[in-house]
C-alpha cells in the first residue's frame, strides 16, 4: 500500500491482537491475528500473523504484502496474462517476489529454458519457507536460480535481449523496492528484453489519491520507454481498495490484439482466478481510472480530498 | 452486506468514533465519523455519517448502504448495462432504491415515458433529502412516481407487461428487504416484464462465505424463472471484498450478444466508471467465482473456515 501507514507492534505468540492497515487517513482494514514470527533484516522489518479468514500473511515495515487465502489471485494476474499473449516464452527473470508464488505460477510452463529470479533480502524467502509453504515451495524448485541481491544491478548486469518476460514483484515505491520504479530500471529492462520481451510490473491502485499517485507515475516512466504500455486490473480483497494493477508494457505485443487464447489454453493449466475471457475483460478499465491515467481529469472521483 | 455485523451506536453530533463493518468473523474495515442522524423507523434503523475520505454515507440496521465517494459506481453499474443492451426501455420499475442514485441515473435517458418507484422506508428517502442531495435529488423529479410501500405487493398488482426494466436495488436479504429475495418475488417481475424485459437486482458477493450464500441462492432462483441469467460485477471499494455484483435476467435479450453500444454511446452520457468496453468485462468472472456461481466447486478459494 502506499497511502496511509499500517503499524505492527510485536506480540507475544500465542496473544491475538488486530492489525490495521489504513488505505486512507480515516479508514482502515483489520485483522485478528496471532503473530507467528516478528523480525528485523538489514532492509525491513517482517511480521508473520495468521487470521482465522485469511490464513497466513505477513507484513513488510507495516504493509501488508499477501495472504494464503487470495494470493492465488495476485499471482495469476502477474504472471499468465503475459504467457497468453506469447505463449513461446523460454527466458523469464522475475525481480523480487521472494515468497514464491510468481517463480510458482511461473514454473508451470513446460516450454520454459531459465527461470532467474532476485530478491534483494534473504529473510523474505526463508520466513515464507517456515509459514507459507504453499508459495514458498517452489523456491526450491531446481529449474529456479535465486539471486539475493539488488534488482536495479542485477538487470544492469543482465545482457542485451536476454529475457522474453520481466516481472517486477515488487513491495512498494518505498523502502527497498524504491529503485524498482525508477526510468533507468524501465530502461534496463528494456535492454534486457528479446523484441517480443514483455515486462510486468506491480502499479498499484487508483481510488485513493495516495495509490493513485504512485501509480500515475509508474505508468508514464514506462509509458516513457515501452511503446505499448497498458494496465489491467483485478479483485484482491486483502489489497486497499479491493481492486489493484498491472502494467504490462512491450516492445511489439499488444496484450489484447496479440492474445493467443486457444494456444494459452492448450497448456491445460487449472487457474482459479484467470481465464482467457477475464484476460481483455482486465484490461478494460472504469472510466474514472482510464481519465485519471491519462491525466485528463484528476479529480473525476468526487472526493473534496483528492 | 450478509456476513458478519456492522454496529452503530448513537454519538452526539460532532463527537467523533469510529464505524466497523465486519466482513467475516475476524475482518473489519473501519471508518472515523462524525455522527449526523440518528433514527429508528417502524423498518430498521438509520444512522447517517461523515467521514473524511469517503464523505457523508449511511447504515440501515448497521450495515453500509452507500457513500457519496463511491456510489456513481453502484449506481452506474445497475442502471447503464440494461440501457446498453435494451437502449428502447420506456417503463421502467425501481424498487428500493430510497437515497435516489437509481433513479438519478435511470433519468438521464431520454425516452423514458414511466419511471415507478416503490420503496418500502419514508424515513430514507426523507433523511437522504436531507444529508444526500447528490443522490436524493432526483426524487424530486416531475417524472418519478414514488410510492412509499412493499415492493413485493407492488409487483403483484401491476399489470402483466407493463414494464420494460425493473431495477431492485434493496438492502440485503435480511430484514425489509427478504421478500425481494424470494422465488415469488422474481416470478412477479417476470410476469410484469414485456417480452424484451431485463431485471437488474443486487446480488452480494462472491468471496466470503456468508456473501456468496447469498449470491447463489440468489442466482439460483432468479435463473429458475428466466432463461437468461447472467451475473455481473464491479470494484466498490466500500463494500466487503471490494467487489460487488448485480444479476441481469430476461426473456430474450442477452447482456452481450445484445449489447448496442453504438446506440447507447449515442446518448451521449457521461459516466465516471461504466463505458462500452467495461460492458462486456463486467460479465467475466474469475474462474473461482464461475466455479462457485455452478456450484461446481464449493471449496476452490482455499480457506479452510468455508
Amino acid at each position: 500500500m502506499a497511502s496511509g501507514k499500517g503499524k505492527t507492534f510485536a506480540a507475544l505468540p500465542g496473544e491475538n491482537i488486530w492489525f490495521s492497515e489504513y488505505h486512507a487517513a480515516s479508514v482502515k482494514m483489520s485483522w485478528r491475528v496471532e503473530v507467528l514470527a516478528v523480525e528485523q533484516s538489514p532492509y525491513q522489518r517482517m511480521v508473520v500473523m495468521h487470521n482465522p479468514d485469511f490464513g497466513v500473511f505477513f507484513t513488510l515495515d507495516g504493509f501488508l504484502q499477501l495472504t494464503s487465502r487470495d494470493e492465488f489471485i495476485y499471482h495469476d494476474m502477474i504472471v499468465h496474462p503475459a504467457l497468453a499473449v506469447n505463449p513461446d516464452i523460454r527466458r523469464v527473470l522475475i525481480v523480487g517476489g521472494g515468497d514464491g508464488g510468481t517463480a510458482r505460477e511461473t514454473l508451470r510452463y513446460p516450454q520454459l529454458e531459465t527461470v532467474d529470479m532476485v530478491e534483494i533480502d534473504e529473510m523474505v524467502p526463508r520466513l515464507c519457507r517456515t509459514y507459507l509453504p504453499q508459495t514458498a515451495a517452489a523456491l526450491d524448485d531446481p529449474r529456479l536460480r535465486l539471486t539475493i541481491g539488488d534488482g536495479l544491478a542485477f538487470v544492469r548486469a543482465a545482457a542485451d535481449a536476454s529475457y522474453d518476460l520481466i516481472l517486477v514483484d515488487s513491495t512498494d515505491p518505498v523502502g527497498p523496492g524504491e529503485g524498482l520504479f525508477t526510468r533507468e530500471f524501465y530502461g534496463e529492462c528494456y535492454r534486457a528484453l528479446t523484441e517480443k520481451g514483455i515486462l510486468v510490473n506491480q502499479h498499484e491502485s487508483a481510488f485513493y489519491a495516495g495509490d493513485l499517485r504512485e501509480m500515475r507515475r509508474a505508468h508514464e516512466k514506462i509509458a516513457a520507454v515501452f511503446p505499448i504500455a497498458e494496465v489491467y486490473g483485478f479483485n484482491l480483497p486483502c489489497y486497499s481498495s479491493g481492486y489493484w494493477y498491472f502494467g504490462f508494457a512491450s516492445k511489439q505485443l499488444h496484450p489484447l490484439r496479440d492474445q493467443q487464447a486457444a494456444r494459452w489454453e492448450a497448456f491445460g493449466l487449472a487457474t482459479r482466478y484467470y481465464n482467457s475471457r477475464l484476460h481483455a475483460a482486465a484490461f478494460a478499465l472504469p472510466s474514472y481510472v482510464r481519465a485519471r491515467l491519462d491525466g485528463s481529469a484528476e479529480a473525476e472521483c468526487g472526493a473534496a480530498e483528492e
